[in-house]
């Protein structure tokens, strides 16, 4: 008898493993009962829930919990709205809503206005936390549209020379579709992910040498006085100048309307419809050959392969779907009581 | 008295130091005799002259024996024509033309359309040697829009655990009008440039550990070596992602069009006219606010200022058009005899 593969996640006695559909009512009750509606409890939860199947487990359902302690909830919100508009863009009005919801409202209006005049550009400010990028670059690509997006936020990252952050954690994700699933990339432009830090400074583990730095501007391993301070870019000059620019895609979409800020959130979509290009049809065929002929590249050895961006996130979520997903009890337990 | 400041640039024996213009006329002479005609001539020259200015000295007016070396230049030109036009996209055949004149009718269009429709994309192939993508992105800035530019190559780079190349150098470049000097990022996404891998070869020097591999994909410090071979993505997983998107960014362009290879030349323009976004006049100021307020950071010590995208550039083309430019004796004897 052929041996069973070990399970994705270990189960523990901290530990509830779930289906997703169990985990998300879990998600969806947790965030009705503080004051959203049903079908902004449906978006927040599906990403949360995405991003537990695809391994981001701290990015999934304890984000609920870090969103009912932030201040920018107990401010009001009011609906997404449109500021600006014309058939090829618009420009969103978060309404102080959470970047699940917010992001999401710009992802679907960049699909909508690229399928009607075959390119968009989408800008949404006033909100917070934008989610995992990957998520609404998908959501785009699984329309058939190519997807840039970038994300400005508020001051974590230090520039080169300087002692105090001035730029966001600024990721940017790329989105195709191909015959196959769609092909994401999508990384921060901060050395470590700021929820990362979060989680050594929880967990009292250190931060590597050279990333964090205190509110001085001293450089330190102690992730809670990185807490209070900040890191340094990905990849040096290169990283920095990719997170500046990120920075400035923010404002074209609107990071400094809601409060005067330059260094704020700013969430830009680009979508782009490849048949304008191309003519209809043929895009998804020739990135799915570009994929196999990435795959063909001849192995060092001891390799078992080339990794294409995404490939193993989409792997773990089609598995996790059929293993379930593993949550803390502790994480459970405090939604259960909010 | 007060000292004088050094020059930027070293005399020597083996030196001829240039005016811009003088240096102009000897690149539209050699190109002029390469069978250019005036117009693409100087346009050529225009950028390998600001490519000098700006400092590199090596993607200057040495580029024209390398055009005139390479065996794509003996093979036929047609003119660069659109193959397919929107309002707001066009897909232009290169012609077989060097990229300095491919991607720039590439950037002119990209202008053009995005002050007519609020956005544009723009896709060249059948070209090569795609130039420096900071030219292009500052002239679209200049035009008071924001520009994402990218340019897939034949491949250069090998993908982490390959033995051979599968992406070109595949550089990406964004750029943003503001009230002061345009802000331009520009950066190859391989960890050396081809240029300096060439270089490199041609003066015996080493290549750094970890950046090159032969033709067998052996890791090598031998320059002439690596040039059969290839090089790593910048950044790890992060570069060789990015890396990833631009070729497929490239296949938008239209890189698969002119030989049905999927891993060939693609230049691709996104052109955005902030106002669509948040109206007229608003986004240069805001920039230029962020400029200020990332040049405001506290510094660490030892430090004389954060450095902007572009700036050191941008500082060093003023000084150059006092002081003139520096070439090799040989490039311009060798330039004279073309």
């Amino acid at each position: 008898m052929a041996q069973q593969p070990a399970l994705l996640d270990a189960d523990g006695p901290d530990t509830v493993r779930m289906t997703p559909d169990e985990a998300r009512a879990l998600g969806e009750e947790s965030l009705c009962r503080l004051g959203y509606p049903q079908d902004e409890a449906a978006i927040i939860t599906d990403q949360l829930i995405d991003n537990a199947l695809c391994g981001y487990r701290f990015a999934s359902l304890p984000r609920i919990l870090a969103i009912a302690g932030d201040e920018k909830t107990r401010q009001p919100r009011r609906p997404v709205t449109v500021i600006r508009e014309t058939p090829v863009s618009a420009l969103l009005d978060g309404g102080n809503n959470v970047g699940y919801v917010a992001a999401y409202r710009g992802a679907e209006m960049a699909i909508d206005k690229a399928k009607v005049s075959g390119i968009a550009v989408i800008g949404v400010s006033d909100s917070y936390y934008s989610g995992r990028n990957a998520y609404y670059v998908e959501m785009i690509a699984r329309a058939g549209l190519v997807a840039i997006h970038t994300a400005s936020a508020k001051p974590r990252v230090l520039p080169p020379g300087g002692t105090r952050p001035a730029l966001g954690t600024n990721p940017i994700a790329i989105g195709f579709p191909s015959e196959g699933e769609p092909v994401v990339y999508d990384i921060g432009t901060a050395s470590m992910m700021w929820g990362e830090v979060l989680l050594h400074a929880q967990l009292g583990l250190p931060i590597p040498d050279g990333v964090g730095f205190d509110a001085a501007g001293q450089p330190t391993a102690d992730a809670n006085e990185v807490v209070k301070g900040g890191v340094v870019p990905f990849a040096g000059h290169k990283g920095y100048g990719l997170s500046f620019a990120i920075q400035a895609l923010g404002l074209l979409a609107g990071a400094a309307i809601p409060r005067g800020q330059v260094q704020d959130y700013g969430f830009l979509f680009i979508a782009i419809d490849p048949a304008i290009l191309l003519g209809p049809g043929v895009f998804a065929g020739q990135m799915s050959e570009l994929v196999e002929r990435m795959k063909a590249t001849p192995l060092a050895s001891g390799v078992d392969g080339i990794r294409i961006p995404s490939e193993r996130a989409f792997h773990e979520r089609a598995r996790r779907r059929e293993e379930g997903i593993v949550l803390d009890r502790v994480v459970v337990e405090s939604l259960r009581a909010l």
